[in-house]
C-alpha cells in the first residue's frame, strides 16, 4: 500500500491544494517573505492533513471552492507550528534542509511563523464558513496551550502515560481531528457524520504521533530528513521511554540522564536501552489500538472510495517508516 | 483634555471590554498560561484600540454583543505583537515591568504570543461577522509582513521618509484602521462611513506611531515605563533621525554610528544631536498633519458625542507624553 494509492480518490484535488499553497506563497509582494514561504511550504511533507480534509468531505456535498482553502489553511498552519517548534527546540534540520531559524535566525523564524499563522486564519475565514473558522481558531488555541505545557514540562522524568496522551492529543491529534471534522462540516455532513470524522481524525492523530515518537528512537535519519534521538536530548520524554521506565518502578533510569542535561552519550546509552527493550513493540501495539478505534469511528459512514482510503490511511500510518 | 473625558461616551462599555479580557485570561485551565495572560493583558496600556472600535460603532447600530469581542480581539492581538516584538528587540521592560521573554524566556514568549494570536482570531470569529473576521486576518498578515520587512532593514542608514511611512503604515496604522473600520462594519454603517472611519483610524495610527518614535528620543523613561533610545540601539531608524540626516545630504552622520553596532555612547551622542535639532519639532508638525487628515475624514459622519471624542482623541494623541 502506497500513499499515492490511498490518495487516489483526491489526487487531482491535492494538486489544486499545491497550486493554492503556491498562490499563498506569492500573495505578498515582499521578496524575502515569498522566498521564505516557498522554502517552508513547497514540496515538503506528505500532505496528510490536507488529504484528510478532502477525504472526509467525500461523503456528502463535496465543494472544492471551500475545501481547497480549508486544506491549504491546515497545511499552512501545520508549517507555522514546525517553524516555531524548530526554533524552540533548536532543531537544525527539517525535511533534509536547514531549519528556518538556523539559516535566517530566530527573529525571522518567529515573524515567518506569525505570518503563516495569520495566513492560515485568513484562508479558513475565506471559506465563508463560521463554524469551520471557529473550530480552527479554537484548535490553534488548544495547540498553543498544549505546546506551552509541554515546554514547561521538559526534563520532567516523572511524566506518565496519562500526561503523554493528554499532550499528544493537543499537540497532534487536535489538528488531525480538525482536518477531518472541517471536511465534514464544509460538506454539510449530518451531525453523526461530523462526529464520526472528528473521532476518526483524533484517533488517527494519536497513532500518528506515537509512531513519530517511536521513529525518534528507531528511525532512519537519512530517510526522515532529520536526526533521531532529538526528543530526549531536548528533555522531552515520549511513550517509548515512559513504557521502558515503568518496568523500573523503584529506580527511574532517566533521572540520572536528565540530571546531566544535554549529555549526548548518556542520552545515547538510554536510547539504546529503550530501543532494545519491549517498549518499542508495545508502542506499536498502542498505536494500532488507536487506529483500530479510528476505523471503528468510520463504521457509521457510507461505503465509497474515500472510506476505503481512510481505512488504508490508518494502516499506512502505523506502518510508515518516515 | 484627559483620556477619561474622551472615553466618556463608551466608558461603561470599556469596563465590559476589561471584563472580557479577564474572561479571556481565565478561559484555559492551565495555570501558567492564565498567569502569563494576566501578566500581559490586565491593567496595561491606555486601551486606545478597543476604544476606537467602540467609538467608531457609535454612529449606527451599536451592538455590544459583537463589539465587545471585537474590541477584546484587537487588544489581545496588539499585546501578542508586543510580546513577540519585545523578544525580537531584546527589550527588557514593558509598561514598567520585565518583558515576558526576560522573566520566562524566549520560548515561553513565543508560545504565549502564538496563543494570543490564536485567541484574537477566535474572538473575532465569535462576532459571527465574516467581513470583520477577514479584515482582521488580512491585517495580521500585513502587520507580520511589515515586521519582517522592518527586521530585515535594521541598521540600514539609507532609510528614507517613504520607507518609514510605509513601515509605520503596516506596523501601527493598519491595526488602528482595522479597529475603527471593524467598529463601523459591525454597526452596519453605510460604505461611505466605513471608508471614513477606516481612513480616520489609519491617519490617527500614523500620527500615533510618529509620536511614539518622537518619545523614544525625548520621552520620560519613568512615565513611559520603558527606556528611551531603544530604536536606534536596536538599529531601527525612525522619523526624527531621518529628518535630521536629511539636513546632512553629503555626509550621513548615522553611518558611523551604525558601523559600531550597539555602541551605547555613540548612539547616545547621536540621540542628543537629534534631540537638540529642528527634527523633533518637524516630526510634531508631520504628526499634526496626519491627525488633521484623520479629523477631515470624519466630516462625512453625523455629529454626536463619539464624533467629538474622535476629534479630541486626535489632539490627545499628538499631545501625549507617555
Amino acid at each position: 500500500m502506497t500513499i499515492a494509492s490511498i490518495y487516489e480518490p483526491i489526487q487531482e484535488d491535492l494538486t489544486k491544494v499545491e497550486e493554492s499553497i503556491k498562490a499563498f506563497c506569492m500573495a505578498d509582494n515582499y521578496p524575502l517573505l515569498a522566498e521564505l514561504l516557498r522554502y517552508v511550504l513547497e514540496g515538503g511533507g506528505k500532505r496528510i492533513r490536507p488529504a484528510l480534509v478532502l477525504l472526509a468531505a467525500k461523503f456528502y456535498r463535496y465543494d472544492l471552492e471551500k475545501l481547497i482553502p480549508m486544506a491549504t489553511a491546515i497545511e499552512v498552519f501545520h508549517n507555522a507550528t514546525l517553524v516555531h517548534d524548530d526554533s524552540i527546540d533548536k532543531s537544525l534540520v527539517r525535511r533534509g534542509k536547514p531549519s528556518v531559524h538556523k539559516d535566517w535566525g530566530e527573529s525571522v523564524a518567529l515573524l515567518l511563523g506569525d505570518y503563516l499563522f495569520a495566513g492560515s486564519g485568513d484562508l479558513v475565514a475565506s471559506t465563508g464558513n463560521l463554524r469551520a473558522t471557529r473550530l480552527f481558531t479554537r484548535t490553534i488555541m488548544e495547540i498553543c496551550s498544549g505546546q506551552l505545557k509541554e515546554f514547561a514540562g521538559i526534563y520532567d522524568w516523572t511524566r506518565n502515560q496519562q500526561d503523554y496522551f493528554e499532550q499528544i492529543k493537543s499537540k497532534t491529534a487536535a489538528l488531525f481531528s480538525t482536518a477531518s471534522e472541517s471536511g465534514a462540516i464544509l460538506s454539510e455532513a449530518p451531525e453523526e457524520a461530523v462526529e464520526a470524522l472528528r473521532n476518526y481524525g483524533r484517533e488517527l492523530g494519536m497513532a500518528f504521533q506515537i509512531i513519530d515518537d517511536i521513529l525518534d528512537y528507531i528511525g532512519d535519519e537519512k530517510k526522515m530528513g532529520k536526526p533521531t534521538g532529538c526528543d530526549l536530548l531536548q528533555g522531552t520524554i515520549t511513550l517509548p521511554a515512559i513504557l521502558f521506565i515503568e518496568s523500573y518502578p523503584g529506580d527511574n533510569p532517566l533521572k540520572a540522564v536528565f540530571e546531566k542535561k544535554g549529555d549526548r552519550e548518556e542520552v545515547q546509552r538510554f536510547i539504546e536501552m529503550v530501543r532494545n527493550s519491549f517498549a518499542v513493540q508495545e508502542c506499536y501495539s498502542i498505536a494500532a489500538g488507536f487506529t483500530a478505534q479510528a476505523c471503528r469511528a468510520l463504521e457509521w459512514l457510507p461505503e465509497n472510495a474515500a472510506h476505503r482510503s481512510l481505512l488504508d490511511l490508518a494502516d499506512y500510518i502505523v506502518e510508515r517508516r518516515t
